[in-house]
């Protein structure tokens, strides 16, 4: 593990998303799985001109890693939707160079990165509640890989506010990599900010791995960098920050 | 994960000196962390005639990632001894691709590792209680890298017949590479063999993750090639099998 | 460059199909492309038992980098039914395991394998002429990629002797992947045995790289491993060995 | 290969510099080879306030390429000079993290990196007359490693008018990486800039490899990606530029 503290949420911002760029201008094709939320606003923002303006033919592939699908609605789901707003149309990625995942093709999921060579880059967030992707605690085991997961009714509401203007809309279930599927790429780079997150940075990298929080499987990881703000390393003592850092 | 399920004894030891003696002679040094114990005695006999047939200049270099100390004795470590016997001896491996890992230096071990670019491989067994290394169940915790531990009274028990001529040399405790330090490698290699082991490898594919096993961290690595015998695999149901195979 | 040599072609044949069987084993799929011809003839002899005892389910694709197509005759070409019938077949590989380069395809060649990962393994051989794939002298230039070649007269004569009964069948060119497409896969073996090749083996090791033996490039591969039998090995002077071995 | 071309001198070094940045906060620690001249100067310049904000404890070690050392003065060299004035000292990048080549120790460099687990990483200039580090035209062949070379006369002259003020200073000969130990890193970056490099970025993607121009060689390694402003690229045809990009 590598631990980043940067003073700003910009920086950690600035700092995640040069690390997105020299995966996406790298020899050989990338396959990257992005996150949607709060978290990368500002990354994507500082991205994209940059993007835009290198005029790349992109060899890379853009994932999803999980899905809150409509409810008889036909159109895509939350995530991408997210997605997409957030970076792959501002910044210009081919729909050729975009895997939607969804409730129709997850099973196969974990198969096509494989056929495909791998995941080689997830930059993901962490809730406080310390879920990752749609790794809720108490919802998804250690073993499972991409999975379908009945929704919670917290999660249905909470979901439903931002997203869903007709509560017939409100999905059942939802998708999301499993944490084996995450644990499987090669690269994960985790941000985070804010002091809501400074108690489940320090539970994940000072406690020990357990079910109910899911995040916590993560610093086992071969080759993980945490990118922080100072705020969501305010709980962090330095004996843990000059270890990892 | 990929699941090999050799015929026999005799073809899983092949298979895995097949993929060590790989590794030995990559145009890149490797790190390359091997295991004593009894289930790769055949391993080892079978790869030293080829080694010594290649007439190698080693670029690699081998760890042992746990050590048993004697106690008020001035030799080298139970572990290192069993592994220089069974391989670095008759494979002729110089004194210099050689890094002992013992009672002195383990708290270096881990960057140690990193300053040389990280490990590569490791070769490990498994326990029938889950253990890996010297991870025993409830003796070092998910969080730890290589440490220092109390060695269990009946751990003493066992491993002092086989060593220990007089009981004054039973050492107090011993030293393992953690969770974290083993997960951290590029590469895992798990063999298995026998009928006692069928119950701990269904346990550690189709069981959850948890504390008092440690082994059942394993399959959450990125890079793990598991190779058992039929015996071994005799308690997996097919599903699984298939799955990982 | 890693240079080992083997005292026969017996142990070269053992070491290059034990490299072949590990990344075939490997948790990630491999891209993996072999070599038609005789020097790999005892290579597979002694690997195709050893895979069809291991039952494996097959995770890596299998490619053919060059090919000589026959001429008013609607089948698969020269190198692929020799890849076929020396490996592919008594092996038992899925066809959807097998990727068949070919007159139709070859300009997607290049695109393909950047789409599926890279290529991780290439196993070739080298001619006493210092050609390698379908890269003659004076017939490819350094800075193509998969090309279709018109074929040197000598050589449809040499190949036609072989492989085609009527005159008719004889092709006017063949399709090989290029010094680039060759130099960008991430790992390359060459096996070399006998008298015949201690001339081309010795240029390549202590030459200059020229266009006409195109082979020459080789060693500028940041992993490459040379696999030659002591007869190959026979016109160099313990220098080099010593420096590369 | 992979070809960028920036828009502006600032766009090409914003984005070597995030590259370069990213290597810099890898989990795993990696060799990074970074040049001195006049091209890398606004990388630098960009690169620095971010490296301090982000209060790193470096992991990376960093390792100039190349060195002309001053005759008859104990004092580093030119490049090394050069590269801690330009970054690694107002980076603040310590002294442990740093290997400097010179010309007492130029001969363990190849092996020292190999013990080291290899070159990770290159950023590298280009001369107009096709030069890279200290491989000039005509002055080291193909097949050599680092190497200490007499120094051409003319070389003597322009580095003499920058560097030495006393004509007794000046060098008989330098110190550099050459074609083999440069091609046998992971990745490089190549950067070049402004109108006087747009005849040798044409050379280097549409010629053949030929000795004259040792830069000629770069397009063969397996993971190359060249960053050129739209000076530099101006020479290129579309068809190059599209084929690369």
């Amino acid at each position: 593990m590598k631990l980043i503290v940067a003073k700003t949420y910009d920086d950690m911002s600035e700092l995640a998303g040069d690390i997105l760029l020299t995966y996406m201008v790298m020899e050989k094709p990338q396959n990257i799985s992005i996150t949607g939320g709060r978290t990368p606003a500002l990354m994507y923002e500082k991205l994209i001109p940059k993007v835009n303006s290198l005029n790349l033919k992109h060899r890379s592939t853009f994932y999803n890693f999980d899905e809150i699908p409509y409810n008889k609605t036909v159109r895509e789901g939350v995530t991408i939707t997210d997605v997409r707003n957030y970076f792959l149309t501002p910044a210009n990625i081919p729909e050729e160079n975009i895997h939607v995942l969804d409730q129709h093709n997850y099973k196969q999921q974990d198969q096509l990165i494989r056929e495909r060579g791998g995941m080689d880059l997830m930059i993901i967030g962490i809730g406080a509640d310390g879920h990752y992707c749609g790794n809720l605690p108490n919802t998804t085991k250690f073993f499972e890989e991409t999975s379908k997961v009945i929704m919670p009714e917290d999660m249905r509401l909470r979901v439903g506010k931002g997203h869903f203007n007709d509560p017939a809309e409100y999905p059942d279930y939802y998708i999301t990599m499993g944490p084996r599927s995450v644990m499987n790429t090669r690269n994960i780079v985790l941000i985070a900010n804010g002091k809501e997150k400074a108690a489940i940075i320090k539970r994940i990298l000072q406690g020990p791995v357990t079910d109910d929080i899911p995040s916590s499987i993560l610093p086992m990881h071969p080759n993980l960098t945490i990118i922080v703000d100072a705020d969501a390393a305010s709980e962090l003592d330095q004996e843990t920050i000059n270890k990892y850092k």
